[in-house]
């Protein structure tokens, strides 16, 4: 039989892409938090240093939440004083209320994430409040940071952004209502995230350019779990939409709860690849991170870890300068 | 310390997407001939006739190289009419050289591939001519195939099109000549082949875009490796650069000769879930296709595989239909 040839060729118009982006480095919080080997603080610490010695710039050290939720995470107070010791280092912690932010406030963090998740299900179940309470909630801690005379940066973070293992579908109206309230109730950034790897490029590029188009420059971050593949090809598509700094997990490690064994965030190594590769500057020596992954993976030995580079090892054309001064 | 936040939001023009793609199914060929274990051709038959079943239209069954080299393919030819006996299957072959095309061409195929390597060290490797001289081929090829009053359509594949481990940098300019002279020699059409994991989502888009504009229509195929995990964005970049075909093999089955342990093909299962979600319709039923894949996994016991979907399973808002209606 003949294959069909399509008549008339689709081409998107040309790409742009953006000279510099940031990785924000979130394996300290949202990998171990799901990971059963408690790693001691001092190995946390040597992670810390070895990340920025890397050209890591922002790292999300941790979790203000009671340390009998995730103990785990206990030690987060310690490591923001250590990571805010690190020259030019931008420490985040996450915070699920307004006791977490006071916690965060008082640890000098330069920034607090509140998460919130866009799926009513996911978000009675998993934080025991709806969405809106969470918005409430973002208006004290607003109003507290502002009396304590802090300077920690409020980002709200609008997780289950494409949809949720509970509820199923999200819709993007609902997202976007609840991130324009974020930055309303006094949110500083709004971030999405695709907490259970249902996003695809497509979704990817039509939501996070509504995003944009609603927050501007106070969009702040793109957080893809790698669930099912397809964590780089999002973050390609958020890139197009002019989103410039990615959450990512060393190892990619994370996981998910609802798939055992499941991929976790996108790992930092291969997005740092992508990245460099694409000439689009991170400021990550990429060798680096290959070292300090080993040393991870000896720390967390017996967890499943996840990522692709570190098998085959940096191509020859990016170790021996910029391929397209070659080209 | 304070992030720096860009002044201008980068952004890049609105992509288009096509309404249809079509994935060709080549872990038969190029899955299969990395891995050790021998496929019995009865568990051949049952793979080709599973993927049919499960909406795949293209596939390339085995290559016409001496038994001697590759036994794992040495039923290519029965491949090939068990392959035509099923209704709308196009049936695809590797051919090396005149005499592999002969049997081709003899075996009723519907497409018959001919590698040519850009890189010239990687040519001589492996297969021991320049890309010239395989150049010249085809066009005794194409001389022949007339001659016979054949209906084999002639593909010329440019492989290591992003570099090769044996000379790195490939330069795009001698790609693109070689591909012109493919098609200058008679090939019917022509293909790019990212072999060793080197491409980017970024040079895929320039060099796939100026492919485009030289073959227009007779441009085939996209054929990437997932090496270092970005499989699916060159994909994603490829699709936005106009190509509508894309090789992938089941499972990941291929690897990398030059890296142990590492990815071979961009995974059929999660290439189709990309596109599927991305409303881009493929004809493949996923469900199928991950049972399919169990049942080669148990075939190919105790080889490495790949892929991602396979571990957390198709995303409610697939699988209860549409995302965009519901949205």
């Amino acid at each position: 039989m003949t294959a069909v040839i399509p008549a008339v060729i689709l081409q998107s118009p040309p790409a742009t892409w953006p000279a510099r982006a940031v990785i924000r480095e979130v394996g300290l919080r949202d990998g171990l938090q799901s990971i059963r080997t408690i790693v001691p603080t001092e190995q946390k610490k040597a992670w810390i240093r070895a990340a920025h010695a890397a050209g890591q710039r922002e790292i999300e050290v941790g979790s203000f939440v009671p340390a009998r939720l995730l103990p785990q995470l206990a030690d987060t107070g310690e490591l923001v004083a250590f990571a805010r010791s690190l020259p030019g280092l931008f420490a985040s912690v996450l915070v699920p209320n307004l006791r977490g932010a006071e916690a965060a406030i008082d640890s000098g963090a330069d920034l607090m994430i509140v998460p919130l998740s866009a799926s009513h299900a996911h978000s009675l179940a998993n934080l025991r409040k709806t969405p809106d309470d969470v918005v409430a909630e973002v208006a004290r801690i607003r109003a507290a940071r502002d009396a304590a005379g802090s300077r920690t940066l409020i980002e709200g973070g609008v997780g289950t952004a494409f949809g949720c293992t509970l509820q199923g579908h999200v819709q993007p109206e609902e997202v976007l209502r609840l991130m324009q309230a974020l930055l309303d109730a006094g949110a500083d950034r709004v971030s999405l995230a695709d907490t259970v790897g249902y996003a695809d490029p497509r979704a990817v590029r039509e939501l996070f350019e509504r995003a944009m188009a609603i927050a501007g420059d106070r969009f702040w971050c793109g957080h893809f779990h790698d669930t099912r593949g397809l964590g780089l090809a999002n973050v390609l598509a958020a890139l197009q939409a002019g989103v410039t700094r990615f959450d990512a997990c060393l190892a990619g490690i994370g996981g998910c709860p609802h798939a055992p064994g499941a991929s976790g965030n996108v790992a930092t190594e291969d997005l740092a690849y992508m990245l460099s590769s694409m000439e689009i500057d991170t400021g990550v020596d990429i060798g680096a991170l290959l070292a300090l992954r080993e040393q991870v993976a000896d720390w967390l030995a017996g967890e499943t870890l996840h990522g692709t580079l570190w098998r085959a090892g940096i191509p020859r054309t990016l170790a021996t300068g910029t391929r397209r001064v070659a080209a």
